[in-house]
Parts: structure tokens; sequence; C-alpha cells
């Protein structure tokens, strides 16, 4: 199956790009809370297309329309769901991919997978536009977990290979463009626009930071924080790689220098470093929660590649007409925190059981 | 809840390092499978502890009793249980750890989170131990995968910050010291060797490569081919990244040549180039489904380490007695293989349905 | 949590009795499956209120939406979203029961459970209504179960105490009061209108036989056939019993009576008696699979009732207005037939990857 | 898949009926509670075999090793796995039923879904042996909700089509043969006596309540009271049929009958009577919770009956050899409570994220 997550809370994500509507279905939500219907379009907002220089000119609404889980705008306890109805479509643009599909989409993989008879227009349930309804779950995850002291916070780390300065802090994440050094800022946008200008793409690296965690969080082996966080990054497309705390550099340091000391501040045990990225055995320690992901440069690019023909099995030129993001990362950020938010929201829940 | 992993096969690993047994019940295996028992004995015997210089001197025979699910050794159809007994057991190495945690450990969270009742005794459930009953269930779904035609294979990617050089083949799988270049592997050797001269650890990352993977395993969303290995590979104790295919290093690439071109082999379609790590939309494209974890340094380690007394709250100086492995990378790697197994299995039944 | 079910199709059903719109989503169905949409309408139908003399006078279109899932009238592998607008609402009906809860309704345990934050217009979540989307998904699978030579027939087979006569046959289901002997039916109806007139309502009894299942359907203890329907039937609301077979009847039989013995029909393996329900070991036996469930009286009636006034606590006499059916029994019987076809198809789906 | 239950703890069993051992893990069971081994010890020998006349004379001890999961007899937050050794088996008695299956028994469809490679031994994993893992993990749910004041007793209702006259009491439960009336007891041992001394088998009802539940236990839909302990109790083998409160007979009745009136006792909110059997809408209302489980008459009996040779496609008369109880209503009892606290407890645990 597909498109589900979660074990205290359950979303379920539906909709093609092209489909009447997108949207998503949240269980298990606590009834009773209220929903701040402007922070939540405030959030939504910083993923949506249309904003600026380096997002695709597709222009859409994306209000979320709640047709159930709500009276009002506070929680019922019945299953939420919201919906975004899909207005400014262009199926026409995508008619040349059904046979020849565009290197670094899922065009291929879904034309076998579901032996063609899957949604191709706009990449279909494979969309990026999807993470719209992840965002509408994760917004209200994330005020829920802020009505219990638990914030998240997030920065462009590097686009392109032009990489971010300084610590990322609370104050960062409200930017506009979210990266502590704004002049390292200014260099991404221009790797974006050389990019654009090329009819080619850029990728990057998105840091996430979680704070004010309980001590306790997260369960071993295959319920970990590190596995309930990375089971659902992954599905935000484009993101091929993952790592906690100091993540790919702890390979190359000794034990010595990675281990976090303990030590005592105000009263509460806490460590002098952050190399686990606040989690031990796959349990929050009360340390920040801290991860980055890798997201790949857009696929859809104007230069022409290289694919096949898979009705003659040729190799043929592809042209890819239509409006895509030169680097989707800025849009990708909100979305990181939607589905940290989620990850967190849902390990809370479990916590409470016990 | 923690130990659960899979939907199509569910594994459920059981045990703390010093508990009477360790194990684990695999159900949803069709019946009428024989496990060849010599070839899982010779792939356990892969992460078995005391076979050489750099691992733990600590010795077992680690021969599973399979206590259910089969018929001499031919599957039933009902849930297999496999146990190890735990026989050699020091209980005494550890009663220091219990009111002052050692830093990297699971000991402090896992104190807060059980309110006390934790088996701590050699890391109890959060033991790498743990990993045994892992290898018995990715063992045996190896076999499994291996009469559909698909192989998992593996080396040590670095250690310590010395990378091994070349392309990961099926031969170097083999090796005792799974590297391509040997010059590499005694480096790494070497590297090993003077961690633990310092009473110091040093961690690395294993590379994974799964070929013959039929085009169209693996789900949208949260349950992509990403998702599916992320959430096993993290149950890992140590692991701290994980990227598919070029992983960390797309977030520099430019769309253009991190696309992986099609192109036409032998009649079936397939890519120039592998940035994707066989993952296109979370679904296998056919080329080799290929990632990398990297694995932090052993957290126990023989040096003078600063921790905190949880009765007094006074910062103390911790020394670890006991025997802990200086690079638990060399093991780590069959578990790498084992997780991927169950993984690929599990998404391979997911894909019968259809 | 609460309204999905499954786990090779996964179903999860939305919506409030006066919520903008309910609906249902469903994973996991096969791409490439045409929909035969007149023939979903005219199942939809047999369940719409306001068909005639014994159902609520309520009306609606009953209409679905499809929002996602769906190329066409064709599935496309996503997941399919179905919705219906709640277009005939009348919240003003219900003001009086937030603090005076009718009894046999989940007034009272709503309140208690969602610390009155549930959505009690109608029922909220806990409607009968909620059965449409319930339809929708079941009346899907019943036609993919029928491209599979399985077909799930079902009759009333008693209200108010007036038991049908003779067995259940594929003609019987098409009529439009489903009973075998019509004498029968005609005294179930008059039944029902003297309840109406009484200003009260009547319960009844549900047969539903499957056809043409193949041996080896189900899983053992908790996934086996029994398991998978009771735990969908006893999610229509007013179910309060559930036999297969001979039911409650095999506990005053002797083994040799109540085991059927085997036998030899066209070359195939039969029982001479079917009091087993078809199901053997939580598997089905080849033999049609038979259920019966016992569909209580609804409980919204025209005569005063006592109840409780939560402020007050004092024993108050409730009167309820409002549109109501005075037996749910013929309309809940193509419920039965969706909860079992999304059950079978659930399990069908399963035994594909054996 | 097969042999796992619950949401909030997680059981699974293992073995069969002549494995070297049998087993169930338990996870998600709060850390830190001690078990009462000797209370255990003295529920699962209500159901061990070869307690009296009236039950198979193959004697087991049936003590349970706890392999993992404590640290003495407190649970310490990892999975709990206890297991009991197979150590009286006979598997000669069942080599002639491999090509014979017998009537009322799983022979059958486990061959056709196992492919001939099942257990057969005995009953292999369908075996009423199997109820022992569960009703460890059950004794042990079942102190769990003793601490929190809930309580679970049960009786035998009929055996043979003898009923038990009276109320359920909690006095009741806690006798050898436990029925209210000691006259009507005698009377179902006579029945059970004669069907043993004619080869034959007789079935029977058993009844359930559970005491002190607080209101809010259950989730609407697909979670509700019924359709959990349905989920588990379908699981024993031999029941065929399951009523809630009033169950089948609210079918004649009317609304104004069946409907349970609201008053207050005590200052708190209850009914006068209890046909729902303590649940509204899928949730407790605070009523004793009430079920009845219809469970059929041994399959095996001494009597030949006629069966099919799989082999020639023969009718043959099968002589069946071996122990085998005449009624197992009274060793079932246990095993009702057992699923009971089962499913309660881990409904419990759902409301404790709430």
């Amino acid at each position: 199956m597909s498109s589900s997550y979660g074990q205290n809370i359950r979303l379920t994500i539906f909709g093609q790009s092209h489909s009447p509507a997108i949207g998503v279905t949240l269980e298990g939500l606590p009834a009773g809370q209220q929903i701040d219907m402007e922070a939540l379009q405030r959030f939504l907002k910083r993923r949506a297309p249309g904003q600026n220089a380096y997002s695709t000119p597709r222009k859409e609404a994306d209000l979320p329309e709640f047709v159930s889980g709500v009276v009002g705008d506070v929680t019922c306890g019945a299953p939420l769901t919201a919906m975004i109805r899909n207005t400014n479509t262009r199926s026409g643009d995508y008619s040349n991919l059904v046979q020849t599909p565009r290197p670094g989409h899922a065009d291929y993989t879904a034309q076998v997978k579901y032996h063609g008879a899957q949604d191709y227009a706009g990449g279909g349930h494979f969309s990026g536009r999807l993470t719209a309804p992840l965002c509408i779950a994760g917004g209200i995850c994330k005020q829920l977990l802020e009505r219990e002291g638990i914030q998240i916070i997030s920065r462009i780390a590097s686009i392109g290979g032009v990489k971010d300065q300084g610590e990322l802090t609370a104050s960062t994440a409200e930017k506009e463009f979210p990266v502590v050094d704004d002049a390292c800022g200014e260099a991404m946008k221009n790797c974006i626009a050389e990019a654009r200008a090329d009819g080619d793409s850029v990728g990057g690296v998105i840091e996430v930071a979680v704070l004010g965690l309980p001590v306790g969080l997260g369960d071993p082996m295959f319920d970990g924080m590190e596995n309930r966080i990375a089971s659902i990054v992954f599905g935000i497309p484009a993101v091929k790689g993952l790592e906690f705390g100091s993540g790919f550099d702890v390979a190359a340091m000794r034990g010595s220098e990675n281990n976090d000391c303990f030590t005592v501040k105000d009263g509460k045990v806490c460590t002098e470093t952050n190399h686990a990225g606040g989690i031990l055995g796959g349990i929050t320690n009360g340390m920040p929660l801290t991860f980055r992901a890798a997201v790949k440069p857009t696929p859809s690019i104007g230069k022409p590649q290289q694919s096949v023909n898979l009705e003659t099995m040729q190799v043929e030129t592809l042209n890819i007409v239509g409006r895509h993001d030169p680097c989707i990362v800025p849009r990708a950020v909100p979305c990181m925190e939607a589905a940290a938010a989620i990850a967190v929201y849902d390990a809370l829940l479990e916590e409470k059981k016990g």
C-alpha cells in the first residue's frame, strides 16, 4: 500500500496532481483542540507555489476545506479530513511523457508498477503537490506540539553546494528565506538563478531541530525516533539522504569525540555536545532533536535529456515543457517541519500511554 | 511500542543482553520453503563476537534453536520462532552504570523512560546483541530472495575516515574483511588497532547493494523503498545516517547531472548512471538498489568519561569495564544485509498481491 | 483510533452526519480496474433513505464524487477517495440532546469520551449515515470479487421476531425486499408499520452468504475469516450479535451432528452439510461462507423515554423529534454485503502473496 | 498473516501442538509492573488439560518460562516472551490424518492453504493447545486491569443445551465448575459424560462480564469494543458465535424495550437495564460489559466419520484415535477471560493517550 503514516495519529494522503482534489485524513487527534486557521494558512503559504522568483509560477489558492473532524475550528474526535481543490490544472503539458518517461521521475517505475493505468498527468500521486496535504496535517500537529512546549524550527543548510554558516535558532526559522547568514542566502539565490537561466535545477540540504522535547519519547528498535522520522521524511519526494545529529560525520570520529558527555544545567541532566542529535537508543534525551535531509535537484529541467520511447524501445531526446521549480529546497522546508511534527506528535501520544 | 517490523512478513524481536534468551518471531513466511541451516549458520557467524582481533572477546555459540514454524527445516506456514540462549553473561560488569549512565548509550534515556525498571545489564533490550535475531530473520529472507534471483551484497565503505576505493561487487562481499581494495582494508584495521590501543573506538560507513530486483517494488509516499529500508536500518544500534544512491552528494548537483538518463541494454530499459540508487518515486527501477549507512563509534570505551550520578546529580568520571568492540562496523555488515533482506522481501510480497 | 479497516486494502471513513461531507478513502486497490459506476449507484440506492414507507423521509441524492484514485472510471493505483456532500441537514433537530442523551445512542458515551467536544448533531460520526461511504467501498470490492467469480448475497432473516422461511439464493438477494418467502416479507412489513404507528421501532437479523470462494482464504488465530468479518461487521451501528454457519445452535449440538462430513462432488472436495459456514480453522473450505448479524431496533423512537439531564443530574423525560427509520434492517442489508465484500477482498489479496 | 493482536499492547503467539515449544510475545506492557506468578499459575491451571473427568487425559505441567521482558518478576519495558515446552507429544496419533482430513478440523483447509507443508501433528498451529500462550498474555493483562479496578468474570451459560440459571456474579466465577446453579452444573456434567460414553462431544455457551470499566473506552467504527473483542475471541478455536448484551434477542425486541433508560445511582449516570451489554456506539457506558460466545462441540470424536482420501479422492470412513476432550467448554472459560482482558487492556491504553 502506500499513503498512510502513524500509529497513534494516522494520516492518509489522497489525490493526484490533476485529480479533482487532493487532501488528507487525520485520525486520532484529541477532541476539543482549537485549530488556529490563520496560523495554519501562514504555514501552508510557506510551501505554496508562485510566491517568488525561485519557484514554479503555477499559482493556487491552496485554501483547505475542512470536510470533517471539526465543529467550527475545534476538533471533535472524529477523523479530520481537509481537502484542496485542484483548480489550475493543465493536463496537456504531460501528454508526451506517457511513452517517454522523464529521467529522475517516477514516470517509468509507475508505468511498470501500475501497468499503464497510473495517472500520469503532472506526476499523479507522485507529484510534489501532495506535500500540501502533508503540510495541513503537519501544521496542525505543530500547533498541538507548541501547546506542550515543543517547537520545530528549520533552515536551508545548503543549496547547490553553497552552505549556510552559523547555528540554527528560532529567529532563523521565521525568515522568508530561512538561513542564518543572509550573505549565504544571497549566494544560494544566485545559484538557483543560474540554474534557472541554464534550464537546469539544483538540490540542497535542509536542517530541522525539535526543541523542548521531554526525555523518553521514542521506542527501541524499529520505533525509535530516527525510524519514526525517517519513515515519514523519505515520503517527501526528492529526499535521498537523512542524518541525525552529527550524522555521516560520526563515521570518521572516535568514540571519545562523538560521545556526548553528560552534565547538569539548571538542575537538569543534559549533554555538553549534541552529536547524538538528541537521540540515544532511539529515545529522546532532552537535547534538541536535530536532523538533516538531502533534497535532490528537481528532476524536471528545461534542458533536453536522453530517455527511451517505451513503445519503440528506441533512445530518444526528451524536451520537458511546463512550469517547474528550479529548486524545490525552499518550498520543502515547511514540508520537513510538517513531517517532523507528525512523527514527534505520534511519539508523544505513544508516551502518554505509559 | 517497539520491536516489530513489516507488513507482509512481520518480525518481532525479543530479549535482553542478559535475559535467559534472545530471539525472533517471523510471521508471514510462505509455507514449504526449506531453510538452508548451514548457510544460515555461516551468515550468523559473520556478526558473531570473538572472531578476530577487532571485536569483543565475548564468545557465544549463537546457534539458534527453532522452536516453531518449521517441520524439520521446512517452513510450515505458522509463525517461525528462533531463539538463542544467553550462556555467557556477566551481569556484574554493569552494576555501576545504573546510577551513572554511559555517554552515547541508552542508559539514561531508558532510565527515564522506564522509571528505573529497565533491564540495565549489558544494555538490556538496547544491546547490539539483539542484532543476532535480526540476522536470523534476515538470513532467512536472504535465502528466499536468492530463490527469486535477488542478491544482497555489501562492503565496508569507510572506517575512521579511511575510505575503500573501487566499486562494490559480489566477490567483495564474500571476503572476510569486505572491502574492494585490500590495502584500504589494512589501513582500516590499523585504524581500529590504534583506537583499541588508546582505549577508544572508531565508526564507519557500510554500503549495501541489492541486485536483480524487478521493476516496480515499493509504494508511493510512506511505503517507498527508502522509507521501508530506513525504518528497519535505523533499528540497528549506532546507525545515525542513511543515504540512497548518490545520497547527500545530490544536494550539490544540478538536475542535468543527477538525473539518470534512460537507455536500453539487452532489450531492457535501464539507466546510464545510478545516482538514484535504483529507486524512483519510492519504486525500484531495475538498477541496483544501493544505500550507505553511517555507524557511530562504539560508545563503550576504555577511556574515562564525564557523566552524571543520577542520585546525587553530581558530575562524575566514569570508567567502563567489560569487553567491547573497538569498532562494530565489520560485525554490522551482515546486520545491514539482514535489514535490507527483510525490507526487500516484505516489499516483494506486497507486490505479489497486485 | 477509529475509522480504518484492512491490511491489504485499507479503508478510512470520515465525516459526521451534519459535516460538509462524508466519504471514504480506499488504499491498495489494484490499478487498471474499471468501476461500473451505474452498478455502484444501484448498490448505493439499496441503502439510501427515503425510498419507501419503512425508512426515514430524509432524502439525499447520495451521488458520490470521486476526488482521487481514478482516471475516468478506472483505478490508477493511488488512494481512491469518494465523497458525498451533506445537503439536507437540519441541525436544529438535535439541540436538546446535548445535555439529555438519547437511550440506546452514543450521545452519552461520546459526551464523556470527547469531553463535550463531539459533533452531536445527527449523531455525528456515530450516525448510521456513515454506512454510505462503507457501501461505496464495499460496492467497489463487490465488483472486484465478481470478476474473480465470488458473489455476495443476502436476505432479511427476521424482523421483530417474524422469520423468513426457506434457503437464501441469488434470486432472493435481488428482490426489493429480500426475503425468500414473500408472505413472511409482508408480515415483516406489517410488523414495521405497527411499530411506526406506535412511535416505536423493531430490530431483525440479516443473513449473508459468500459464494464461489476458493479454499484457503483466511489465516489462523486473529486473522481468520470470522475475525476479519467480525471486526468490520460490528462497525455497522446497531449490530449486537454475529454468528457463522449454524452459529449459536452449535452450542446445543453433538460433534457427530455438527461436524460436516467431507464428500466429493464434481471431482471436488466439499461437505455434506455446512454447519461450519464455510470456515474451518478460520480458513475457507470452499463451501458458502455464511453469517448472520443481529440488528437492534432503531434507538431513536417517538415514544417518550427516561433519560438524565447531565447538567442537573436529574432524571428527565426525553421526547425525540426528527425523522427516523422505524426499522433499519432493510437498509442495513447492503451494508452487510459491503462489509463482507471488503473483508473477503482483503483476505483474497492476502492470499495472493502466498 | 496470522497470529498477532493489538494496537497498544501487541501479542504474537507462536508454536504448534507438537513443536519444541509454544509461546507468546507481548509488546507494549508498561515497565515496572510486578507479575504475580502464583496467581498467573492458578489462572493457567484453569485451562490446563488432565484436571478432571471431562477433559483430555494429556497432562502437561504448562509452567511458562519467561525468556525476556522481565527482571525477576517485574516487567522491564522490553517485549515479554514466555514459553511452554511441549513435553508430552505423541506424533504417531495423527499420521493417518494427512491424507484423510478430520471433519470439523482445519486439516483440509490447512492442507490446501499451505500446499501440504503444514505441521499436521496434533493440529499444528490450529491446535487448542495454542490457547495456553493466550492465557499467559491474558492472565497478565487481567492482573494489570485489576490494579485499575477492572474485574473480569465468567461462567458456563450452557452445555449441550442445558442452560445455567440466575445471574453471573464474581462468586460464580471462582467455582471449579463455574455455574450459578450447581444443579444445572450437574446436569451439564451428565451431558458431557453421556457424550463421552457415546464417543461423541458437546458444545456450549460461555458468558463473560467485565466489571468496573470507566465510561469512554473503545472507539467508533472498527475499533469499537465489540470489534476489538470479536477480533480476538474468534481467535479461540471452536467459537462460532458472539453476542453482546442481549445479543440476538434484540432482533425480536422493540426499541422502547431494548433501549436502556438512563438513571442516576450514587451520583453517577447509569442505565436501568443492560441490554446494550455496557456498550453504546462501540464505547463503554460504565455498565458491565457482557458478551456470550458459542463454542462448538469438539470436532475430534471417537465415532467413525465420513471423510475423503485426498490422494485417491474416494470417500472413506475415518476413525480418530488419540486423547480428546468430550467438551472443551470448561477449559475455554479462562480463554474467554484472557481474550477479554487483552482486548480491554488494549482499549484502556488507547484511552490513556487522549
